[in-house]
């Protein structure tokens, strides 16, 4: 079963185990220690969701329109259909003209008129006239029904009709879908392909939506080169920056992938500085932790506007929220969100702070990613105190869906090939220490 | 519970009602008769899948590959990790050096490096040397273990160590996580941000994809004018551009939305012999009945590559497919698919058989949309001989999902505000007459 559009915190877990543990500095598996500052995932969530709004509302065309939602009513600019239309291609007929009619006995009766789609004529039916009518095309005067052109002849000077219609049939008429002024799409909508079809059905070119929050995508760290350039002793290719802004444009945002910059505070903080008001967030990867180069740490922290410290969740312990200082006008900076450089750290901490970030940002009511109720195929140790976020690979079998994790390493944090066939992540609460193999487990999914 | 990457034709439905009827041109429910020639969904299906295939790979950046496929298999440049490095911050040490280290007796060595992330250096560690090192860098020849710098008094000329490092402590090997010429994704994935990252991280800048198939859309009909501009008696806003439009990006296509055309042989034929060569696939809505002006119909069918004829659906009865004429060199014209006028039509129409197809062109697996097994909330009638396509909003009900049409007037072809409701389709098998409060019905996810 899948569970869409629902807050899925740590604390909502299924079966969760109370050990009444206290871990306030407690030295868990892999070594690393949770200070009694750090917070758990779901109030690092709160203070992210309670930081970001709705970015204000902007006239887009239906042509960008796929995937916004919604910041006003939309009303029907007049009737729809604004006539009373034929349904079908055939005759528009006066009905009590025709009543005897079989294919035995036809009614022959003089066509008056040809009425193509579009046309603005509308001849008066007099008793005994038909007029020739496609679909679409606007009933005329007198008439009452419609008779396809498969009872008929197909005659164009005199038809021949072979079966009487039935009361108004055939006729679409003016208002059924929806009458002048009435709200065909409500304020918060997303915009899927048939709310812009409606859109358009109720005669509107543009409309206010909230726009798709652009961020900005920096991977930081002198070890980075770009992907396919030679690499020497020490470096690695830059994948954060790629996976990130993916990430955002797959959440519905508009990437700008700045790539890598090296360690070097000015270099960084020139390009932060640079950003401010020309984007709605800013996500960096890597210099984070307690370094002696930990760039993205050194230029924020000193700010007062980015709190750093550790979220009780593995992988992606350290990282930063906050926003870049306010104009001088008191415009708010961009929203920054400072992750871990390890691209494992990274993913998970997109998906559990920065996608519902840039969700809520979107003026999206579901922020969240539905998860499943899945069945482990294997085993596996989580951490105590913190809340675990295990890549997993999932399969049908019968009316199960079956997790196992996606690497061999587990959720260990430079996993990436590993990661890239993970299609979600197994949440384990903070307070479970072992997920059994047939055990419950429930899965965020991620593709 | 949704099913995902199934085929589900109406063959395929749950709780058919076989009441061996012949429907080969039985007059049903709206008057419309089926002739012995109409194809069932699952045939009109199987003839739109046989005549499309992957678009020929292309090179494209790792910037351009969110949701593309892959078409050759990714293989790791080098090992990932291409060294030993450091998972924390932290020093590289001889394990042996500080067996005995606790709190109330510390090893005091001196640092003779200090490696950052990115350095090349290499210095070799002798009996009782440490350096610094930081996540990512290199591990220095002679070192076996990295001590965390929590576990020390961060000393930079000699450092204080309080606990002795485990085996090969924090030290990630090279190749843990892919050895050179490892296949780290394989050709037919689709490209999710964890993939690109893997791609990236294999050392890739670019790869070779199947494309975003380039698909033209254009309604037809002389009554049809732009969202926004005053209609006259006998006009309506073109809507059916922008649902097919957008229904294209969703699906993963590019669309180029060519707006409306009028009821016009020379006009349509003109444009659609423009389009050959610069496009993949056609889609035209309206003008594919028997109508006196059914344009697309006119323009088409003399070219002997494009079949017309119904399709045993409510609604989308009436439609066309095939190819524009190859070129004098042999190159195929781009698909066609000819499309009802009626919106509602024309999306069911889409999702039932333009959708797969393009899936297929864009080299996906898995075509198809997930289906859920709902409860219908009221009861409705379907026609024999036809397969129906309800659109529903669906409600979650305990563990049940609800469904219920959403406009008043159910699947009528024109009622496209209500159309905007819709969450799903229902689809009803072509012998089952009745929809049952309470009983079972398949819907086929479309938000």
């Amino acid at each position: 079963m899948v569970h869409r559009g629902q807050e899925l915190t740590v604390a909502e877990g299924t079966h969760r185990h109370d050990h009444g543990g206290r871990h306030t500095h407690e030295h868990v598996a892999d070594g690393c220690s949770v200070p009694a500052s750090a917070r758990t995932v779901a109030e690092q969530l709160a203070a992210v969701l309670a930081a970001v709004a709705p970015l204000p509302p902007a006239l887009v065309s239906l042509d960008e329109a796929l995937g916004l939602v919604l910041a006003e009513d939309i009303r029907s600019a007049t009737d729809t259909p604004p006539f009373d239309n034929s349904a079908m291609d055939g005759y528009a007929v006066r009905r009590a003209d025709l009543l005897g009619a079989t294919e035995q006995t036809p009614v022959s009766l003089p066509v008056v008129a040809d009425l193509a789609a579009g046309t603005a004529q509308n001849p008066r039916l007099e008793t005994g006239q038909v007029a020739r009518i496609m679909t679409g095309a606007p009933i005329p005067d007198g008439a009452d029904a419609v008779v396809p052109i498969e009872d008929t002849d197909q005659g164009t000077q005199t038809v021949q009709v072979m079966r009487p219609p039935g009361p108004a049939a055939h006729i679409r008429r003016a208002g059924e879908d929806a009458h002048a002024g009435d709200t065909v799409l409500t304020r918060g909508s997303e915009l899927w392909p048939t709310r812009i079809a409606a859109a358009a059905s109720a005669g509107t070119s543009g409309l206010r939506a909230h726009p798709a929050p652009r961020v900005a995508v920096i991977s930081t760290g002198s070890e980075l080169v770009t992907p396919g350039e030679p690499t020497r002793r020490g470096q690695i290719p830059d994948s954060n920056s790629y996976l990130l802004a993916a990430a955002v444009a797959e959440a519905g945002g508009v990437p700008i992938r700045l790539g890598a910059v090296p360690d070097d505070e000015n270099t960084l903080r020139s390009l932060l500085t640079s950003l401010a008001g020309t984007v709605d967030a800013i996500v960096l990867s890597g210099g984070v932790s307690v370094g002696a180069y930990d760039v993205v740490k050194a230029v924020l922290a000193p700010l007062g506007t980015v709190r750093f410290g550790p979220v009780k969740m593995q992988p992606g312990k350290p990282q930063g929220f906050g926003r870049w200082p306010a104009d001088a006008d008191g415009t708010d900076g961009p929203v920054i969100f400072a992750l871990p450089g390890n691209p494992v750290s990274a993913f998970v901490s997109f998906e559990a702070f920065v996608r519902p970030a840039l969700r809520r940002m979107g003026g999206h009511s579901e922020l969240f990613r539905p998860t499943v109720d899945a069945v482990a195929a294997e085993s596996w140790a989580s951490p105590a105190g913190r809340a675990q976020y295990m890549p997993v690979m999932l399969r049908r079998d019968g009316t199960r869906t079956l997790a196992r994790r996606a690497a061999a390493g587990g959720s260990g944090s430079h996993l990436v090939a590993g990661l890239g066939q993970a299609q979600g992540l197994a949440i384990v609460p903070e307070d479970v220490t072992r997920i059994d193999e047939g055990g419950p487990v429930t899965v965020m999914l991620v593709t």
